[in-house]
């Protein structure tokens, strides 16, 4: 019987704990099987990273009582979307859920972003994919002003897929009130800088820790991402699997020509 | 006077002792100052994942004896380039290289790769950045197919650029004899299958560890990476750093609809 549902497989890159993806799970619940296999901590930051030279492992989360099963991996978000098809799913999903992360993965955050990673892997085998990302980085974030967005996305990429090869970066802003709309966005263009903290150790040795904030380069474009979230707008971004310029690009003939 | 030289920062992902980056770096001495700072162990796979919970250590190579100067770093090669930025760099280089990576990072393989990731970071800061592959994961391997390569690639980039946004993956092929053309690509679409290996531990308990092999989907493809390499001729694919689809595709405006 539940070989006729849909099967949803779910995962993030905040961890198995994470009330991001708790809430996903309750919410993902009216639409078919939901199958949760998620890091076992926090793996944040870990883009589309695979773990090549360690032996992997996959436990079923006993103490969790939310919809459907929850697993847990040794591993990154991406380990955890192939792990996941080689073993606890015993058919192709319907889709892959990503999320919902604690903090932005709007403009060039969605390059380092494990939840975006896991979403891109889905793509890769070939399932529609999607990521949710709130704008708060808070552990016990309110999720609320996520929930109306859910079942439209879920429904809609349900029934209509996505076309091969691209997913889905869907990131809603906390800090404008419950958004009513949503737009299909591109990235904003920007960097992050000033990106370390710099000191010292006990023996007077440095050290450095990540940090940096990030700067919009085109904050007055109305198409991007970060327009949306500043206007409490919920940004919904077609992301593309492979990274290969389009080979008819003009500037291409005159690198064709130098290299030869 | 070292002002005057142009300055290359050189990464990998296989780590500082690897033979691939300290031919690399051997190779470049001749366009300018070289710099590498690389992770301090292998990081193969580890894409475009940074370091966030962790303090980071920079630390000079002391029995480095090629050219330039050899730093490593307890992370990632995106942690290198970030780090190198921030740190041993009195100026903005004019190129970043990454490599030379032991093994492919053709068709999909580009998303997971670290050597490439490094490529796309430095692209993320607006640097004329570059990666090399050689297709052999033998760590003692013959780099010679390579060498014509480097100078006429480096000497073209260093010269004119790369569009904003634009980093290139050079992948050279080991087992066809020497190459003598070079050909501008995009990535064949492929999928890897059969992705782990599955072990019971001594207490019957099971892990599993990542193998798997690579399908080509496209194999008579003329214009992809596996094609060149299956045929002798070394692969430049231009990678774009913004994965974000191109809003004025036909689709588009169906998305947009269905998610009003």
């Amino acid at each position: 019987m539940e070989k006729d549902r849909k099967l949803i497989l779910v995962t993030n890159d905040d961890g198995y704990t994470a009330l991001g993806v708790r809430t996903l799970m309750k919410w993902l619940e009216p639409f078919g099987e939901v199958v949760g296999v998620c890091p076992d901590g926090p793996r944040s930051a870990q883009s589309m990273a695979i773990t090549v030279n360690q032996a992997m492992r996959i436990d079923e989360v006993k103490d969790y009582d939310g919809p459907g099963r929850l697993y847990k991996v040794n591993g990154t978000p991406v380990d955890c979307v192939k792990l996941a098809m080689h073993t606890v799913l015993d058919r192709t999903p319907d889709m892959v859920v990503s999320g919902i992360n604690h903090g932005s993965n709007a403009a060039v955050n969605v390059i380092y972003s494990g939840t975006m990673g896991a979403a891109f892997e889905g793509c890769a085998f070939g399932f529609p994919s999607v990521g949710f990302s709130l704008t708060d980085h808070d552990p016990a974030a309110d999720f609320s002003p996520v929930r109306p967005f859910v079942p439209k996305i879920i429904e809609e990429v349900l029934k209509n897929g996505l076309p091969e090869g691209i997913c889905l970066n869907v990131n809603v802003p906390h800090d404008k009130g419950n958004p009513t709309e949503m737009r299909v966005t591109r990235a904003a263009r920007g960097k992050w800088t000033d990106e370390y903290e710099k000191y010292l150790d006990p023996f007077g040795r440095p050290f450095y820790w990540l940090k940096g904030h990030f700067v919009n380069e085109e904050p007055e474009a109305e198409d991007t991402d970060e327009w949306c979230l500043s206007h409490g707008i919920v940004s919904v971004t077609p992301e593309l699997l492979d990274r290969s310029a389009p080979l008819d690009a003009v500037w291409i003939e005159g690198l064709r020509k130098s290299l030869r």
